[in-house]
């Protein structure tokens, strides 16, 4: 007799006929029982958590339209990754600590799931400052700055319980939140006051399940940089509400030379703040995948309990690429100050070219950006009523110009778009006049507005 | 009048004064509103998924007490890091490999989340085989192997379901699957079988809340590599009962001559299968954390929508280092075969070695291993009446020998332990010696079994 575990492999019929056969182990032959609640057939489903998992600018983007006009060579205003276009490479001494990691033959191994202690006493002495000191046991290493998101939200928030996100705003925080059942409240920025938090509006949504604030400085969508007065605000709505933050300072210290970054950390001792970074940005190397969460405490309100869970979520997946983790000393103290500035020069430089000439163009309304790689526009949709909305407007941008812009309905903020500014100076210029030109075609004016047309 | 949104940055009066003032924002000046649920203090507790984030290692190993001998070298065969001895480094093609990504500039942006295309089709075309095809689409990359299963276990499982997992075995699927809500049944291995499956006793354990069975071949703790034939005997129960299949196949091709690996969607044409893999083990590189699934899925079980799934979840932390990924092309293609020749047969060195000594210890019965990195070994622990378990006779060989083994408690499998054989000849050599001594030093005849004990 067929060995009836065996299963057959050649021709469809496999399936029945093992189906059919009964149960015959270890030599003693019975005939099959009664299964308790067997299955009877296939049914393989994606979890709740999978089906939860939405990722708000995959699913508007790959609805578009976006044809771009054949005539025309596409401008990519859309992906914020500044390596694409080849003129921000990373510094040549980042690369070399790279290599240096690999002679060393040091870093192959399994390192803690935090990451090295090294690589976070690197860190620590990094980013340590007198009113916001820094040990290497206040350093989580992770993979990448979405991670280190991932984690905070992790630990401070059970299913039910909300969290605090800006708008407009990176829409990674309302994904990660949703997968794990956390409600999402949105606060507003406000573009007239240079995207400041509408801090009244924000305290009003603080409830007894509010789980942290997301403070997201400088911003990506807006490039807004926050001042050590608003901060101070900001702080002091969450001391006295009682709400932990997460810092999402990714873009920090990527400010222009007419602006400060202030480390949210140093502006109190007494708000418990995790603080997430990465080299991603600044030192222009995404894919790299090297995050961190910092954990200022001074009050020990996070305690022991908040650390350990961070370590113990880390151990799921065992933190991020050890030659990466080996080359950390390197990168934060070999690369020249020159690089920075380099990058930065380029990005303000496009940032007033680009502002300077949306400005000017009737119907559009670009905010002034101070940092990180983006400039959001207002497009006054009144003056382009061929439109329905800022994702029919960027389509309808690819479709004649070639450029293309994420419709800040990405970032749950409708009727702007967002440009990013890392592109080369000549690209930018070109954009700029396409836009120009787009939006001279479609420019109405508005029923009852007739003197501002005028002009 | 001070602005009440700005906190005090100095003395610890701080806090309470702010909690006192009013609010008073864009110059409108108004009493304090009644708050609907303020919190009235700081209350910020780990999440339940936090505190559900459970390593047994690490519970285990950190209660142990573990003060070596001062007179005798550390012997640690505790660790499941190949690196950590400098006796099996990485083959140089594979950090070659590195330094060309490096040098390229070409990997330093973002990657798709689930890996660049063309990584992807690489292990695709490494992996595929004739019985079990494989293409692009099939592969996605993840953040180690951890990662992999992490991912697959996300997708196919809710809270309330439960997943069949071997005992002994890898604590990482407790770990995983109990901070997602997931129950763990755990299904026997037989070590007078080779750790066969009890193929009866898992089939009994399968109900209509089971989403998935995890086979783990070759084995991480046993060292034990499944005949072609037992496989197709778990295919069958698979078949039978519609479970779909984790194989975890991270210790894949690392067999010892007299063995074979197959793997495990070979076998089958209807059995959807997720297959775990890495470059951790193979390769020498566990720190690099580059892991992948590959989706066997020939009758269309799993579908678009678990690929979809996956997809979708692997955006929450946007995949491994790019550098890696753009090495994997010369790691898979120039790595000499002569590189894996020789970490068999070091391996199958100290297997041998390792086994013959402990096969001649009174009271001890090792399993031969057949590949991976492990040997287990049975404690007759009647002979040892001084020792509790397990933990104890482990913690008392450091005390005594410094010679630290993981007690296979760890692998929820009480009264053996675990032999990491990825040591240096001579560690191996002096390992087994000190277990000897320790071993006659506290053997005891058991009560009524003399004979035995005059031999
Ligand atoms: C505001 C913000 N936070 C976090 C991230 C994620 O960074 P990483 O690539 O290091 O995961 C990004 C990436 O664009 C971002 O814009
Ligand atoms: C059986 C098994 N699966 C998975 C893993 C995890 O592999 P990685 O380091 O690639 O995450 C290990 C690591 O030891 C293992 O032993």
């Amino acid at each position: 007799m067929m060995d009836p575990y065996v299963i057959q492999m050649n021709g469809n019929s496999s399936l029945p006929s093992v189906l059919d056969m009964h149960v015959n182990i270890g030599g003693r032959s019975s005939l099959p029982e009664k299964r308790k609640s067997r299955k009877a057939r296939w049914s393989v489903k994606p979890s709740d958590m999978s089906n939860k998992t939405f990722n708000p600018i995959r699913a508007i983007v790959d609805s578009m339209k976006v044809k771009p006009n054949p005539d025309k060579t596409m401008i990519a205003l859309s992906i914020g990754d500044p390596t694409v276009f080849g003129n921000l490479p990373t510094d040549p001494e980042v690369t070399q600590a790279m290599k240096d990691a690999l002679d060393s033959g040091k870093y192959n191994g399994y390192a803690p799931s935090i990451g090295y202690l090294s690589s976070r006493e690197e860190i620590a002495s990094y980013y340590h400052r007198p009113e916001a000191p820094l040990e290497a046991k206040d350093v989580i290493l992770t993979s990448g700055c979405s991670q280190a998101i991932e984690l905070c939200l992790a630990v401070l928030a059970n299913p039910g319980q909300n969290i605090l996100v800006p708008r407009p705003g990176f829409s990674l925080y309302r994904t990660l939140a949703e997968s794990m059942g956390i409600e999402v409240k949105l606060y507003n920025l406000l573009p007239e006051k240079s995207w400041e938090i509408d801090l009244k509006q924000l305290e009003s949504l603080i409830d007894e399940k509010t789980a942290c604030l997301i403070v997201n400085n400088p911003s990506n969508p807006c490039g807004s940089v926050f001042s050590r007065s608003h901060l101070q605000k900001i702080l002091a709505v969450a001391a006295r509400q009682c709400v932990p933050i997460l810092a999402d300072e990714i873009y920090g210290d990527m400010v222009f030379s007419d602006s400060t970054f202030e480390p949210l950390a140093t502006l109190s001792s007494n708000v418990p703040i995790l603080s997430c970074g990465g080299l991603a940005k600044r030192w222009l190397v995404p894919g790299w995948r090297l995050g961190w969460i910092l954990i200022h405490d001074r009050r020990d309100i996070f305690g022991n309990e908040i650390r350990d869970g961070l370590v113990k979520l880390s151990q799921r997946i065992l933190g991020p690429c050890t030659i990466v983790q080996g080359a950390l000393k390197s990168i934060l103290h070999r690369t020249p100050q020159e690089f920075y500035h380099n990058t930065l020069s380029l990005l303000k430089s496009n940032a007033d070219l680009c502002y300077g000439a949306l400005a000017a163009i009737p119907g559009l309304q670009p905010v002034r950006p101070s940092g990180a790689m983006y400039l959001m526009v207002g497009i006054e949709m009144e003056h382009f009523p061929e439109f329905e909305n800022d994702v029919e407007f960027t389509e309808r941008l690819v479709a004649e110009q070639s450029v293309h812009c994420l419709p800040a309905t990405c970032f749950e903020y409708p009727n702007f778009f967002r440009v990013v500014i890392t592109v080369p100076k000549v690209m930018m210029l070109e954009a700029c006049s396409r836009i120009q030109e787009f939006c001279e075609l479609h420019y109405h004016c508005a029923e009852g507005s007739q003197e501002e047309c005028d002009k």
